[in-house]
Protein backbone atom coordinates (compact mmCIF):
# COMPACT_ATOMS: atom_id res chain seq x y z
CA UNK A 1 0.00 0.00 0.00
CA UNK A 2 1.71 3.50 -1.01
CA UNK A 3 2.23 5.92 1.86
CA UNK A 4 -0.74 8.36 -0.35
CA UNK A 5 -3.08 5.41 0.37
CA UNK A 6 -2.57 4.57 3.82
CA UNK A 7 -3.10 8.62 4.68
CA UNK A 8 -6.36 8.36 2.70
CA UNK A 9 -7.57 5.39 4.53
CA UNK A 10 -6.58 6.98 7.40
CA UNK A 11 -8.82 10.26 6.59
CA UNK A 12 -11.68 8.01 5.87
CA UNK A 13 -11.86 6.09 8.98
CA UNK A 14 -11.89 9.79 11.08
CA UNK A 15 -14.31 11.07 8.52
CA UNK A 16 -16.60 8.15 9.35
CA UNK A 17 -15.98 8.87 12.78
CA UNK A 18 -17.03 12.55 12.25
CA UNK A 19 -20.21 11.16 10.34
CA UNK A 20 -21.30 9.29 13.14
CA UNK A 21 -20.75 12.52 15.69
CA UNK A 22 -22.79 14.94 13.43
CA UNK A 23 -25.80 12.01 12.84
CA UNK A 24 -25.81 11.76 16.69
CA UNK A 25 -26.08 15.33 17.01
CA UNK A 26 -28.64 15.66 13.98
CA UNK A 27 -26.30 18.09 11.85
CA UNK A 28 -26.88 18.80 8.19
CA UNK A 29 -23.15 19.03 6.91
CA UNK A 30 -22.32 20.19 4.20
CA UNK A 31 -18.48 20.26 2.15
CA UNK A 32 -18.34 23.26 -0.11
CA UNK A 33 -15.74 23.35 -2.39
CA UNK A 34 -14.78 25.35 -5.35
CA UNK A 35 -11.74 26.95 -6.86
CA UNK A 36 -10.52 30.07 -5.70
CA UNK A 37 -13.06 33.06 -6.01
CA UNK A 38 -16.16 31.31 -7.02
CA UNK A 39 -18.00 33.20 -4.16
CA UNK A 40 -18.33 30.23 -1.45
CA UNK A 41 -18.56 32.89 1.35
CA UNK A 42 -20.97 35.38 0.04
CA UNK A 43 -23.16 31.65 -0.90
CA UNK A 44 -22.55 31.15 2.90
CA UNK A 45 -22.89 34.23 4.31
CA UNK A 46 -26.43 35.22 2.31
CA UNK A 47 -27.62 31.29 3.12
CA UNK A 48 -27.19 31.89 6.89
CA UNK A 49 -28.93 34.94 6.29
CA UNK A 50 -31.80 34.01 4.56
CA UNK A 51 -32.35 30.93 6.98
CA UNK A 52 -32.32 33.32 10.09
CA UNK A 53 -35.64 32.09 12.77
CA UNK A 54 -35.47 28.56 10.41
CA UNK A 55 -32.15 26.72 10.42
CA UNK A 56 -29.08 27.87 12.46
CA UNK A 57 -25.59 27.15 10.58
CA UNK A 58 -22.38 27.56 12.20
CA UNK A 59 -19.58 27.40 9.52
CA UNK A 60 -15.84 26.13 9.93
CA UNK A 61 -13.35 27.81 7.32
CA UNK A 62 -10.51 26.64 6.01
CA UNK A 63 -7.52 28.99 4.24
CA UNK A 64 -4.19 28.60 3.86
CA UNK A 65 -3.53 31.96 5.07
CA UNK A 66 -5.49 35.09 6.33
CA UNK A 67 -8.98 35.10 8.06
CA UNK A 68 -10.56 37.41 6.27
CA UNK A 69 -13.59 35.05 5.09
CA UNK A 70 -14.71 33.36 8.60
CA UNK A 71 -14.40 37.81 9.85
CA UNK A 72 -16.22 38.24 7.19
CA UNK A 73 -18.82 35.92 8.31
CA UNK A 74 -18.29 36.73 12.53
CA UNK A 75 -19.55 40.26 10.88
CA UNK A 76 -22.20 38.97 9.73
CA UNK A 77 -22.99 37.31 13.34
CA UNK A 78 -22.92 33.42 12.01
CA UNK A 79 -20.84 30.87 14.35
CA UNK A 80 -17.70 30.56 12.62
CA UNK A 81 -14.31 28.88 13.30
CA UNK A 82 -11.32 29.20 11.22
CA UNK A 83 -8.76 26.78 10.54
CA UNK A 84 -5.51 27.68 8.89
CA UNK A 85 -3.54 25.10 6.59
CA UNK A 86 -0.38 26.95 5.94
CA UNK A 87 0.62 24.94 2.38
CA UNK A 88 -1.76 22.21 2.82
CA UNK A 89 -4.51 22.34 -0.76
CA UNK A 90 -7.20 21.08 1.32
CA UNK A 91 -9.23 20.08 4.60
CA UNK A 92 -9.12 16.94 6.28
CA UNK A 93 -11.41 14.91 8.46
CA UNK A 94 -9.25 15.22 11.61
CA UNK A 95 -8.68 19.23 11.34
CA UNK A 96 -12.56 19.26 10.89
CA UNK A 97 -12.93 17.57 14.23
CA UNK A 98 -10.60 19.65 15.94
CA UNK A 99 -12.46 22.91 14.97
CA UNK A 100 -15.86 21.59 15.04
CA UNK A 101 -14.62 21.09 19.35
CA UNK A 102 -14.90 24.41 19.15
CA UNK A 103 -18.78 24.83 18.48
CA UNK A 104 -21.58 24.32 20.88
CA UNK A 105 -23.11 22.19 18.14
CA UNK A 106 -26.28 21.53 19.99
CA UNK A 107 -27.13 25.41 19.59
CA UNK A 108 -26.74 24.13 15.53
CA UNK A 109 -28.79 22.72 12.69
CA UNK A 110 -26.90 22.93 9.88
CA UNK A 111 -22.85 23.41 9.58
CA UNK A 112 -21.04 24.38 6.98
CA UNK A 113 -17.10 23.43 6.14
CA UNK A 114 -15.75 25.99 3.59
CA UNK A 115 -13.09 24.20 2.04
CA UNK A 116 -9.80 25.72 0.84
CA UNK A 117 -10.29 26.78 -2.69
CA UNK A 118 -9.38 24.52 -5.01
CA UNK A 119 -11.24 22.14 -7.75
CA UNK A 120 -8.22 19.18 -7.09
CA UNK A 121 -7.18 18.29 -4.05
CA UNK A 122 -10.11 18.22 -1.86
CA UNK A 123 -11.83 16.17 -3.79
CA UNK A 124 -9.64 13.15 -2.43
CA UNK A 125 -10.85 14.05 1.51
CA UNK A 126 -13.73 13.13 3.13
CA UNK A 127 -14.87 15.07 5.71
CA UNK A 128 -17.68 13.72 7.59
CA UNK A 129 -20.41 15.55 5.22
CA UNK A 130 -23.94 14.63 4.29
CA UNK A 131 -23.79 16.57 0.97
CA UNK A 132 -20.94 17.80 -0.89
CA UNK A 133 -21.23 20.98 -2.66
CA UNK A 134 -19.40 22.29 -5.49
CA UNK A 135 -19.70 25.57 -6.97
CA UNK A 136 -19.33 26.81 -10.13
CA UNK A 137 -19.45 30.34 -11.42
CA UNK A 138 -20.50 31.64 -14.57
CA UNK A 139 -17.17 33.66 -15.08
CA UNK A 140 -15.21 30.79 -14.59
CA UNK A 141 -16.07 28.86 -18.37
CA UNK A 142 -18.43 26.39 -19.05
CA UNK A 143 -15.74 23.54 -19.24
CA UNK A 144 -14.57 23.32 -16.23
CA UNK A 145 -16.73 20.13 -14.96
CA UNK A 146 -14.62 18.52 -17.56
CA UNK A 147 -11.56 19.36 -16.99
CA UNK A 148 -11.79 18.90 -12.91
CA UNK A 149 -14.07 15.07 -13.27
CA UNK A 150 -13.00 14.01 -9.99
CA UNK A 151 -14.25 16.86 -7.93
CA UNK A 152 -17.59 17.27 -9.94
CA UNK A 153 -18.32 13.66 -9.73
CA UNK A 154 -17.70 13.39 -6.10
CA UNK A 155 -20.57 15.99 -5.35
CA UNK A 156 -24.60 15.44 -4.59
CA UNK A 157 -25.18 19.27 -5.31
CA UNK A 158 -23.94 21.43 -8.12
CA UNK A 159 -24.68 25.45 -7.50
CA UNK A 160 -23.88 27.59 -10.64
CA UNK A 161 -23.42 31.05 -8.99
CA UNK A 162 -22.45 34.51 -10.11
CA UNK A 163 -25.47 34.24 -12.62
CA UNK A 164 -25.90 37.87 -12.43
CA UNK A 165 -22.76 37.98 -14.20
CA UNK A 166 -24.17 35.29 -17.28
CA UNK A 167 -24.74 38.03 -19.94
CA UNK A 168 -21.20 39.90 -19.49
CA UNK A 169 -19.40 36.92 -19.11
CA UNK A 170 -21.25 35.48 -22.46
CA UNK A 171 -21.32 32.30 -20.38
CA UNK A 172 -23.10 29.65 -22.31
CA UNK A 173 -25.91 28.04 -19.88
CA UNK A 174 -26.66 25.01 -22.14
CA UNK A 175 -23.28 23.89 -22.26
CA UNK A 176 -22.57 24.36 -18.84
CA UNK A 177 -25.44 22.47 -18.03
CA UNK A 178 -24.92 19.69 -20.34
CA UNK A 179 -21.25 19.51 -18.85
CA UNK A 180 -23.07 19.09 -15.53
CA UNK A 181 -25.06 16.66 -16.61
CA UNK A 182 -22.33 14.67 -17.95
CA UNK A 183 -19.71 14.56 -15.09
CA UNK A 184 -22.31 15.15 -12.09
CA UNK A 185 -25.19 13.43 -13.64
CA UNK A 186 -26.64 12.64 -10.20
CA UNK A 187 -26.00 16.17 -8.80
CA UNK A 188 -29.01 18.30 -7.84
CA UNK A 189 -28.36 21.30 -9.73
CA UNK A 190 -29.35 24.92 -8.41
CA UNK A 191 -28.66 28.33 -10.19
CA UNK A 192 -28.43 31.14 -8.78
CA UNK A 193 -26.83 34.28 -7.48
CA UNK A 194 -26.17 34.99 -3.47
CA UNK A 195 -25.24 39.02 -4.45
CA UNK A 196 -29.24 39.52 -6.10
CA UNK A 197 -30.81 36.51 -4.50
CA UNK A 198 -31.98 35.27 -7.68
CA UNK A 199 -32.60 31.27 -7.73
CA UNK A 200 -31.80 30.99 -3.36
CA UNK A 201 -35.55 30.25 -2.80
CA UNK A 202 -35.29 26.59 -4.46
CA UNK A 203 -31.68 26.27 -3.06
CA UNK A 204 -33.14 27.37 0.71
CA UNK A 205 -35.77 24.71 0.46
CA UNK A 206 -33.76 22.30 -0.34
CA UNK A 207 -31.76 22.59 2.81
CA UNK A 208 -34.69 22.50 5.28
CA UNK A 209 -35.76 19.71 3.42
CA UNK A 210 -32.73 17.73 4.17
CA UNK A 211 -32.52 19.35 7.39
CA UNK A 212 -36.07 17.84 8.25
CA UNK A 213 -35.05 14.30 6.74
CA UNK A 214 -31.97 14.54 9.29
CA UNK A 215 -33.67 16.08 12.44
CA UNK A 216 -36.38 13.47 13.58
CA UNK B 1 13.88 14.07 5.35
CA UNK B 2 10.48 13.29 4.94
CA UNK B 3 8.97 12.08 1.52
CA UNK B 4 7.88 15.00 0.39
CA UNK B 5 10.69 16.48 0.80
CA UNK B 6 12.65 14.28 -1.37
CA UNK B 7 10.43 13.91 -3.58
CA UNK B 8 10.32 17.75 -4.30
CA UNK B 9 14.42 17.43 -4.02
CA UNK B 10 14.32 15.30 -7.08
CA UNK B 11 11.89 17.56 -8.79
CA UNK B 12 14.43 20.88 -7.85
CA UNK B 13 17.01 18.62 -9.51
CA UNK B 14 15.19 18.11 -13.05
CA UNK B 15 14.25 21.46 -13.05
CA UNK B 16 17.52 22.57 -13.13
CA UNK B 17 18.43 19.72 -15.96
CA UNK B 18 15.40 21.49 -18.04
CA UNK B 19 16.68 24.98 -16.69
CA UNK B 20 20.25 24.39 -18.38
CA UNK B 21 18.66 22.54 -21.63
CA UNK B 22 16.27 25.55 -22.23
CA UNK B 23 19.44 28.09 -21.59
CA UNK B 24 21.15 26.04 -24.42
CA UNK B 25 18.42 26.57 -26.55
CA UNK B 26 17.93 30.20 -26.19
CA UNK B 27 14.15 30.18 -25.01
CA UNK B 28 12.55 32.17 -22.54
CA UNK B 29 10.07 29.51 -20.66
CA UNK B 30 7.02 31.03 -18.99
CA UNK B 31 5.17 29.13 -16.29
CA UNK B 32 1.49 30.19 -16.24
CA UNK B 33 -0.65 29.80 -13.17
CA UNK B 34 -3.34 30.89 -11.74
CA UNK B 35 -7.02 29.46 -10.43
CA UNK B 36 -9.48 27.32 -12.63
CA UNK B 37 -11.00 29.72 -15.17
CA UNK B 38 -8.77 32.64 -14.31
CA UNK B 39 -8.49 32.72 -18.67
CA UNK B 40 -5.09 31.29 -18.86
CA UNK B 41 -5.82 29.49 -22.44
CA UNK B 42 -7.32 33.04 -23.46
CA UNK B 43 -4.35 34.81 -22.82
CA UNK B 44 -1.83 32.49 -24.21
CA UNK B 45 -3.54 32.03 -27.55
CA UNK B 46 -3.92 35.73 -27.62
CA UNK B 47 -0.32 36.29 -26.55
CA UNK B 48 1.09 33.69 -29.64
CA UNK B 49 -1.26 35.65 -31.74
CA UNK B 50 0.09 38.88 -31.40
CA UNK B 51 3.80 37.66 -31.70
CA UNK B 52 3.28 36.33 -34.94
CA UNK B 53 6.39 36.84 -37.29
CA UNK B 54 8.22 38.19 -33.95
CA UNK B 55 8.88 35.32 -31.73
CA UNK B 56 7.55 31.61 -32.21
CA UNK B 57 6.03 30.25 -29.28
CA UNK B 58 4.88 26.55 -28.61
CA UNK B 59 2.96 25.48 -25.58
CA UNK B 60 2.71 22.44 -23.15
CA UNK B 61 -0.47 22.66 -21.34
CA UNK B 62 -1.12 20.21 -18.33
CA UNK B 63 -4.58 19.33 -17.32
CA UNK B 64 -6.41 16.40 -14.92
CA UNK B 65 -8.53 15.77 -17.58
CA UNK B 66 -9.84 16.60 -21.53
CA UNK B 67 -7.49 18.55 -23.94
CA UNK B 68 -9.85 21.12 -24.69
CA UNK B 69 -6.83 23.79 -23.92
CA UNK B 70 -4.49 22.06 -26.11
CA UNK B 71 -7.25 21.91 -28.81
CA UNK B 72 -8.23 25.35 -28.56
CA UNK B 73 -4.83 26.31 -28.99
CA UNK B 74 -3.66 23.78 -32.05
CA UNK B 75 -6.73 25.51 -34.01
CA UNK B 76 -5.10 28.83 -33.56
CA UNK B 77 -1.92 27.14 -35.30
CA UNK B 78 0.35 27.14 -32.14
CA UNK B 79 2.21 24.11 -31.36
CA UNK B 80 0.99 22.74 -28.80
CA UNK B 81 1.61 19.06 -26.50
CA UNK B 82 -0.92 18.08 -24.20
CA UNK B 83 -0.04 16.57 -20.82
CA UNK B 84 -2.91 14.88 -18.75
CA UNK B 85 -2.50 14.18 -14.95
CA UNK B 86 -5.35 12.48 -14.16
CA UNK B 87 -5.65 13.22 -10.39
CA UNK B 88 -2.01 14.65 -10.12
CA UNK B 89 -2.51 18.62 -8.95
CA UNK B 90 0.32 20.28 -10.48
CA UNK B 91 2.87 19.39 -13.00
CA UNK B 92 6.23 18.29 -12.18
CA UNK B 93 10.06 18.55 -13.95
CA UNK B 94 9.96 15.73 -15.76
CA UNK B 95 6.51 15.62 -16.87
CA UNK B 96 7.53 18.84 -18.89
CA UNK B 97 11.28 17.37 -20.16
CA UNK B 98 9.29 15.09 -21.98
CA UNK B 99 6.50 16.68 -23.40
CA UNK B 100 9.51 19.34 -24.02
CA UNK B 101 11.09 16.49 -26.36
CA UNK B 102 7.70 16.01 -28.40
CA UNK B 103 8.34 20.10 -29.96
CA UNK B 104 11.29 20.90 -32.06
CA UNK B 105 12.14 23.35 -30.08
CA UNK B 106 14.89 25.15 -32.51
CA UNK B 107 11.72 26.42 -34.56
CA UNK B 108 10.82 28.10 -30.86
CA UNK B 109 11.52 31.03 -29.21
CA UNK B 110 9.08 31.46 -26.14
CA UNK B 111 7.95 27.98 -24.66
CA UNK B 112 4.73 28.66 -22.42
CA UNK B 113 3.71 25.86 -19.52
CA UNK B 114 0.28 26.46 -18.96
CA UNK B 115 0.12 24.82 -15.52
CA UNK B 116 -3.16 22.88 -14.05
CA UNK B 117 -5.65 25.54 -12.85
CA UNK B 118 -4.86 25.37 -8.91
CA UNK B 119 -3.53 28.37 -7.00
CA UNK B 120 -2.19 26.00 -4.14
CA UNK B 121 -0.27 23.10 -5.45
CA UNK B 122 1.92 23.66 -8.37
CA UNK B 123 3.79 26.77 -6.34
CA UNK B 124 6.14 23.89 -5.02
CA UNK B 125 7.22 22.70 -8.00
CA UNK B 126 10.05 24.28 -9.99
CA UNK B 127 9.72 23.45 -13.65
CA UNK B 128 12.63 25.27 -14.75
CA UNK B 129 11.00 27.74 -15.90
CA UNK B 130 12.66 31.39 -16.54
CA UNK B 131 9.59 33.34 -14.94
CA UNK B 132 6.59 32.90 -13.15
CA UNK B 133 3.45 34.12 -14.51
CA UNK B 134 0.54 34.02 -12.16
CA UNK B 135 -2.64 35.72 -13.21
CA UNK B 136 -5.82 36.96 -10.97
CA UNK B 137 -8.98 37.63 -12.54
CA UNK B 138 -10.90 40.12 -11.49
CA UNK B 139 -13.49 37.88 -11.34
CA UNK B 140 -11.90 35.99 -8.16
CA UNK B 141 -11.91 39.44 -5.94
CA UNK B 142 -8.91 41.28 -4.78
CA UNK B 143 -8.23 39.17 -1.81
CA UNK B 144 -6.39 36.45 -3.49
CA UNK B 145 -2.81 36.80 -2.86
CA UNK B 146 -3.37 37.40 1.10
CA UNK B 147 -4.86 33.99 0.72
CA UNK B 148 -2.62 31.98 -1.54
CA UNK B 149 0.81 33.47 -0.27
CA UNK B 150 3.32 30.58 -1.62
CA UNK B 151 2.13 31.17 -4.69
CA UNK B 152 1.99 34.98 -5.77
CA UNK B 153 5.44 35.22 -3.17
CA UNK B 154 6.64 33.14 -5.67
CA UNK B 155 6.09 34.58 -9.32
CA UNK B 156 8.08 37.27 -10.73
CA UNK B 157 5.16 38.68 -13.01
CA UNK B 158 1.43 39.30 -11.92
CA UNK B 159 -0.92 39.20 -14.20
CA UNK B 160 -4.76 40.65 -13.65
CA UNK B 161 -6.96 39.67 -15.92
CA UNK B 162 -10.58 40.16 -17.64
CA UNK B 163 -10.21 43.43 -17.01
CA UNK B 164 -13.36 44.12 -19.14
CA UNK B 165 -15.17 42.74 -16.68
CA UNK B 166 -14.09 45.21 -13.82
CA UNK B 167 -17.10 47.42 -13.77
CA UNK B 168 -19.29 44.32 -13.44
CA UNK B 169 -17.92 42.58 -10.61
CA UNK B 170 -17.39 45.75 -8.43
CA UNK B 171 -13.49 45.14 -8.68
CA UNK B 172 -11.65 47.14 -6.48
CA UNK B 173 -8.49 47.98 -8.70
CA UNK B 174 -6.34 50.16 -5.95
CA UNK B 175 -7.33 47.03 -3.39
CA UNK B 176 -6.50 44.74 -5.90
CA UNK B 177 -2.75 46.17 -6.13
CA UNK B 178 -1.99 46.76 -2.76
CA UNK B 179 -2.31 42.82 -1.59
CA UNK B 180 -0.17 42.03 -5.03
CA UNK B 181 2.37 44.82 -3.93
CA UNK B 182 2.10 43.29 -0.25
CA UNK B 183 2.42 39.76 -1.42
CA UNK B 184 4.47 39.70 -4.33
CA UNK B 185 6.38 43.09 -3.90
CA UNK B 186 9.25 42.02 -6.32
CA UNK B 187 6.65 41.13 -9.32
CA UNK B 188 6.18 42.87 -12.50
CA UNK B 189 2.43 43.53 -13.02
CA UNK B 190 0.52 43.91 -15.64
CA UNK B 191 -3.71 45.01 -16.27
CA UNK B 192 -5.57 43.53 -19.37
CA UNK B 193 -8.25 42.07 -20.97
CA UNK B 194 -7.11 38.98 -23.60
CA UNK B 195 -10.62 39.89 -25.05
CA UNK B 196 -10.62 43.49 -25.92
CA UNK B 197 -6.36 43.47 -26.29
CA UNK B 198 -6.55 46.31 -23.66
CA UNK B 199 -3.25 46.46 -21.59
CA UNK B 200 -1.73 43.78 -23.73
CA UNK B 201 1.14 45.69 -25.48
CA UNK B 202 2.94 46.33 -22.27
CA UNK B 203 2.60 42.86 -21.68
CA UNK B 204 4.00 41.69 -25.33
CA UNK B 205 7.15 44.41 -24.90
CA UNK B 206 7.84 43.14 -22.37
CA UNK B 207 8.32 39.70 -23.39
CA UNK B 208 10.12 41.06 -26.62
CA UNK B 209 12.41 42.44 -24.21
CA UNK B 210 13.03 39.34 -21.91
CA UNK B 211 13.59 37.09 -24.97
CA UNK B 212 16.30 39.41 -26.38
CA UNK B 213 17.94 39.19 -23.30
CA UNK B 214 18.46 35.39 -23.20
CA UNK B 215 19.08 35.41 -26.86
CA UNK B 216 22.28 36.71 -27.67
Amino acid sequence: MSIQQSLLDKNDRLAERNRGFFRAKKLLVLNVLSSPGSGKTTFIQKTAEALKGKLRLAVIVGDLATDNDAARLRQAGIPVVQITTGTVCHLEADMVARAAGQIDLDQVDVLVIENVGNLVCPAAYDLGEDLRVVLLSVTEGEDKPLKYPPMFHSAQVAVVTKGDLSAATGFDRAQALANLNRISHHARVFELSARTGQGMDAWLAFLIEQHAARAH
